[in-house]
């Protein structure tokens, strides 16, 4: 797989001037002129050096950033990464490459039928803390309006969503790079509406759907739901979907659209770079095909800016954005939105007649919450917890887990991904997890046909109690049982 | 068409002792005996003469309220209605007798797409009153859920919805002659996702579904965005879906689906008598094919008890009945439900990918409200006031629209559907009351394909004001306006 460098050299033919930078630094790091942990030097001194603009510098940090190559940590600068050993990453997936269909729906229940008052330790599920005091201020909204509920709070909204909503979430996705207006926006009853509608107004039953892989389990049982087939495309843990892989799949198969999350990916935890999201996105143009973006983890960025979506590349209306407030306030509420581009009137059909108008208050209440700044507040205490909790998480697996397990690094959101030897089955391994009330999420979910059964997700949102690194520990200890189970059964077979 | 008498004479053979009390006092009414206003003798007196019991008399006077030729008035006893002059009626329904693709998504649309601030007189749509007193408790329990929140309110909930809510459904449907589990209950987002997840899980594109006619458009596009096809069966006015048809289709087309509104029939207002629905249930079982139950106006009945829902004769769970609390509470709340009885696995999976579980806090509000007795306290006093509003509505119709005018005359729930002379196009009479900022439903809305271009469906929920009446008589003057342009062109032509 060639880098981003190489792609950008060979691609796009001329290295831009920050690119350069990038480049020296990049070379810098892998010469080991920088080392893992240290300290790079700071915008100013890079201008001086190297005869740059600020914004240059800053340009080049940010892709240093998307390649995972270094960190910045606020108020004390940019860091050398220390995951750069392949080792330790997540191998690149290598699906079978034609269309499937999607299987799995007993695994995802089990994952998604869980209780409210359920007694086991759910390490897999995809929640945020909830428990945080900037969340607060949002209970604190919600009861106002119901108290002083007037007419309208009962009342059908707008078909589309409510006007005080969307113009919030417009003025949201200036930091990703779009300009939307109000209308461009559709609310929904959670981003998984937003999948839904934007599947269903591309697609007809039989259909082929190429998806990164893993890929979130809900958006691979749409495509079961609604009889299309996933044509799996081999996925790099830091840098995404392949778009080698995907041009190659596009000349093969009648493809109806590309469906990615390349922003702190679920499960893997990768960015695309900038460039290659550019680049997926005139691949879609060229095949004149479309995109559907789940944005859904974008907001939860470690450091600012956050990552462009490719939908800020979108001239001509052919990504379809998904997005919502479950990640980043909380998937009770059931609020969600889609940027359906060009599709907009099917879309809106779509909406219709899937739940019609979504619920009234609860839109209400978000909007005065992002509205007042606290939603950028509550985003800035989260982000850096999850940061925290990341490094935790990783050293905890690291410690318990069996040797050669590679790990995710995540620059946002809270989901881990680990990789086992191979000879670890998740899906038995949650099995014998459930004797010990602990619940992961098995990888074989996030395949339309049970791969990555050596995976598993884990979620390190929730403060990191040391019930939970008994946890961690005790799913290790079971994985290296099975492992050794494994081995003394082929040894006896000898 | 055969009346209900003659069918069980013919259909079911031998009537039952209470069939008997009631085609007794049926005879008694067509003879003039008790004639129209009349007080009819006790349940007690009834007992007495024809030596019968009292439940044997109710269930007569329950069969003769049913056919729509008694009302109930609390407290007064029983009285012989005023409406059973046939011009007074809308004429039974005889739509094309093949499938069709459903069509008038723009004019849904544009009724459903009105905003919040409209500034129009929306005379035509389904909300209820949402003004009342009795619903004062469910909005201070909304604001104490949400001031108090704890970690689950933001939470995802059940996938099947909460264990609270799903109780008190269940507990609720026994007024309706359903034995529910809780766990036969699915939360829905809105009685919207009922039926599409209720339909979704029945057919496949291409399919045929028979469906009452005129039907409510919600469904209608439902069918449209799945590709199904509308197979429109001629609809009595007073007493549903036409068997005898609904037998011959069976027989003619491959129906894999029959979907019905049965009780306070959106937009016609009547109710299926209860022979019917019974054997509208045994002609599902001959023919093998699934019924989908609309019973979202049920509990707004003006007399108890409330009508049996076909789901009350399921015994092997064909019927998937959809509810909710959009017309009782307040449609903004989005919480409507499914029993979707043998097909509950693969709802389950509907569920999922539409929206995941439903949101939780309105779930948790709404079984409390129910719980602590608020709801049923809330129907009495709301079906009281729809009950006087009919009336009220019905005389201003009569008063202002064109002679000849068919009214519909419901015994539950808040739409009154009227049927003008052939000559108005009530979209083109929706055209013209835009100028005077009043909307109405046009009658082409209900069909898959623009039929009762005559009709339009009216909304007496909402507190009758003099800015209501004169609205009222606006629409009969414009229509009437309408008419006699047509009658002065063909002239003009002789
Ligand atoms: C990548 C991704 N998209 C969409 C969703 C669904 O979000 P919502 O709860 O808003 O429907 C999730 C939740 O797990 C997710 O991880
Ligand atoms: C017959 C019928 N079914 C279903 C619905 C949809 O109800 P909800 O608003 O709960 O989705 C309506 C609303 O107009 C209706 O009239």
């Amino acid at each position: 797989m060639p880098s981003v460098w190489q792609m950008n050299r060979a691609g796009v033919g001329v290295m831009t001037r920050y690119e350069e930078v990038a480049a020296t630094l990049r070379e810098r790091i892998e010469h080991g002129i920088y080392r893992v942990g240290d300290r790079l030097p700071s915008i100013r001194a890079v201008c001086q050096e190297l005869n740059v603009s600020i914004s240059t510098a800053q340009e080049a940090y940010r892709q240093l950033m998307d390649a995972a190559l270094i960190e910045s940590r606020p108020k004390s600068g940019y860091f050398v990464l220390p995951c750069r050993i392949p080792s330790v990453l997540p191998s690149v997936s290598r699906p079978a490459q034609c269309p499937l269909d999607v299987s799995q729906w007993d695994q995802v229940l089990e994952l998604v039928a869980t209780q409210r008052d359920d007694k086991r330790l759910l390490l897999g599920r995809g929640v945020p803390n909830l428990e945080v005091a900037s969340l607060k201020p949002l209970s604190k909204i919600l009861a106002g309006l119901h108290r002083s509920n007037d007419l309208h709070g009962f009342n059908y909204d707008k078909l589309s969503g409510s006007p005080e909503l969307r113009q919030q979430v417009a003025r949201l996705a200036v930091a990703s790079g779009c300009l939307l207006h109000p209308d461009d926006v559709l609310i929904t009853t959670g981003c998984q509406e937003a999948l839904s509608i934007a599947l269903r107004t591309l697609t007809q039953p039989g259909d082929v759907v190429a998806v990164d892989s893993p890929s979130f389990y809900g958006t691979m049982q749409i495509l079961k739901a609604n009889g299309l087939k996933a044509l799996e495309i081999p996925t790099d843990p830091q840098t995404g979907i392949s778009l080698e892989a995907l041009e190659l799949a596009l000349e093969q198969w009648p493809i109806r659209a590309i469906q990615v999350t390349p922003t702190y990916n679920n499960p893997l935890g990768y960015t695309m770079p900038e460039a290659r999201k550019r680049a997926l996105y005139q691949l879609a143009q060229r095949f004149d095909v479309a995109i559907i973006e789940d944005d859904i983890y974008g907001d939860l960025a470690y450091t600012q800016p956050r990552p462009l979506t490719i939908k800020s590349f979108d001239t001509d209306g052919r990504v379809l954005l998904c997005s919502g407030f479950s990640k980043t306030l909380g998937p009770g509420l059931r609020v969600g939105w889609l940027a359906p581009g060009c599709y907009r009137e099917k879309a809106l059909h779509m909406k219709y007649v899937s739940t019609g108008a979504s619920a009234t208050l609860p839109q209400l209440a978000v909007a005065e919450f992002v509205a007042k700044g606290h939603f950028e507040r509550h985003l800035r205490a989260v982000s850096r917890q999850y940061q925290r909790q990341r490094d935790i998480m990783i050293s905890w697996v690291q410690r318990y887990f069996p040797k050669g397990s590679g790990i995710s690094y995540p620059q946002g959101g809270f989901l881990l991904w680990v990789e086992l030897p191979a000879d670890v089955d998740c899906v038995r391994l949650n099995e014998r997890l459930a004797q010990h009330a602990i619940h992961v999420a098995p990888g074989a979910l996030f395949s339309a046909s049970g791969k990555f059964r050596q995976c598993l997700r884990l979620n390190y949102a929730f403060t990191l109690t040391p019930a939970m690194e008994e946890a961690v520990r005790t799913v290790g200890e079971l994985a290296r049982e099975m492992l050794s189970e494994v081995r003394e059964s082929s040894l006896a077979m000898k």
